[in-house]
């Protein structure tokens, strides 16, 4: 698991910084990558990353801003120009549709695949085996929404060395005892899969959030991830230009990472005013508040730790 | 007058060649720069190239492929965030307004600038004081467009020695006799202006296409341009592979470069199937048949010469 951000700017593309995209590989757990929003150049920006469009999967977009969502076209187009052929799943809010379907019409573009699109709204909520994904409104002036990704838990190890202090030796019915509630040996011994398991794996929650004012009420769904993605525009000096604009400072995001009591903070989509040397002070500026805090770069990517049990 | 070339690949970017665009940049003649097709990145690569987005007056859309027109709505915004508030004059086929204007509405997009859309067909022009401009239908499938701009002749230099040998001292008085038809001097003497000017300077002409089948009927319109534009997606040796896709070969538009009598060639929009190396056989395989022949890469410029006078 592991995030992979391929554009952290604001607004407009800067030398430093492109527009807002970012990836969650889950190449250990399902071999597949998620994507949040699609800004003009996403795809030349995958170019140089060891992403694959056609490993795509689900995209997710946070709101409906030209920096989160003119790059979506030419991804889909070139996914299935390099190959792509697995349907895509496409989750936003009420107009993204008409813009892609009318982007790809207009083109006269045929994609090699189908595309299932589902409108988000907040409380929207996807359960699948693996994951639980959950919507939640932001406050954007527009409709904007963060996603809180929840991997279930795993199940745990089984413990070999009980088994074999049982006298059951390794072989095929390790995988049977696995995969079964009680198994019954040749001998008539029943095995309780709950006894012989280590504890379960927690799984990892990580919260992606769109463009937002600071309100601490976030806190309250994203209280306990593994990690926190969320955006700071602006210095922490900014603070009526960023309530004014709907964005957060740098500042107000590690203040809510620390209320959340979340594992991490990853701050994304910096106002291009900022350059390199800015950076620096930002990010002094966060851990002061905040010490697990990264200002995230172009092709910055991180493992995804887990909150040392606080919750998962 | 000069040429820049923003992107020269087709179809998808390559880590080598953006998409389609290029720009005509008229310092001299205006100070305006005019755009031709806008493919998905163009503002990232305007960023590092002399282009000045509020400059540019003018887009015209070959065709509306998503590689010449994705880049359209991000550009568009970011003219206007960058301090662009001077109309913009976008031409393009039928379509072209309507996945604008929805890119524009659906990203809550204000753009604190006027766009005039002015729909092109086979036979458009415009004419001003200082261009022609017609608007040529080729053959590519969807309804393609090649644009001719013909520079007017520049009224000649005034023969300041031919003034003095007259008698006639420098002054404030060389620019009116050069305003009017006829002046009269405080001593009653009459000057023709057509007298006292040298030879006119002849117009340039361009030929800029989009994408389109090598048809050589085409050089009925081309004919005598200084400077041709033309797509070379494959090599000479995917002559079939070029028919079928609606595109050219390299040694065709060398072909039309030929028979055109154009006094230069530039070849764009090549498949992201040839690298570095492979370039330089092209250009080899044109140059054999038109020995004026350039491949353009992403980011190459050019001053636009005159045709030795041929035809202008
Ligand atoms: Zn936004
Ligand atoms: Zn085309």
């Amino acid at each position: 698991m592991e995030l992979y951000f391929l554009g952290t700017g604001s607004g407009v593309p800067s030398k430093e910084r492109n527009v807002s995209s970012l990836t969650l590989r889950l190449l250990e757990e399902t071999g597949a990558v998620w994507m949040f929003d699609c800004g003009e150049g996403t795809q030349q920006q995958i170019l140089h990353s060891p992403i694959k469009p056609r490993r795509v999967e689900k995209i997710f977009i946070t709101h409906l801003h030209g920096d989160h969502i003119y790059g979506l076209p030419g991804f889909l187009s070139s996914r299935s120009f390099q190959g792509g052929t697995t349907p895509l799943t496409i989750y936003g809010p009420e107009g993204l549709q008409d813009f892609v379907e009318l982007s790809l019409k207009i083109s006269g573009t045929h994609l090699n695949y189908e595309i299932d699109f589902r409108q988000i709204e907040d409380g929207f909520t996807e359960d699948s085996p693996q994951f639980e994904i959950t919507a939640h409104l932001l406050e954007h002036g527009l409709d904007s929404y963060g996603f809180l990704i929840k991997e279930k838990a795993q199940q745990g190890a089984l413990q070999k060395e009980k088994l074999e202090a049982m006298g059951v030796p390794p072989g095929p019915i390790y995988q049977t005892i696995k995969n079964q509630e009680r198994t019954t040996l040749e001998d008539g011994t029943i095995i309780t899969r709950s006894e012989v398991l280590g504890a379960p794996k927690p799984g990892r929650s990580i919260a992606i959030l769109g463009d937002t004012r600071f309100k601490s009420s976030h806190a309250e769904w994203i209280h306990g991830a593994d990690l926190l993605v969320h955006e700071g525009t602006f210095s922490g000096k900014e603070r009526e230009m960023a309530y004014e604009y709907y964005h957060s400072t740098v500042s107000q995001a590690a203040a809510l990472a620390k209320e959340s009591e979340v594992g991490r903070l990853i701050v994304n989509h910096l106002s291009s005013r900022y350059q390199t040397p800015d950076i620096e002070l930002l990010s002094e500026e966060a851990k002061k508040i905040f010490p697990e805090t990264t200002i995230a770069h172009d092709h910055y990517h991180v493992s995804i730790p887990r909150n040392n049990g606080k919750e998962s």
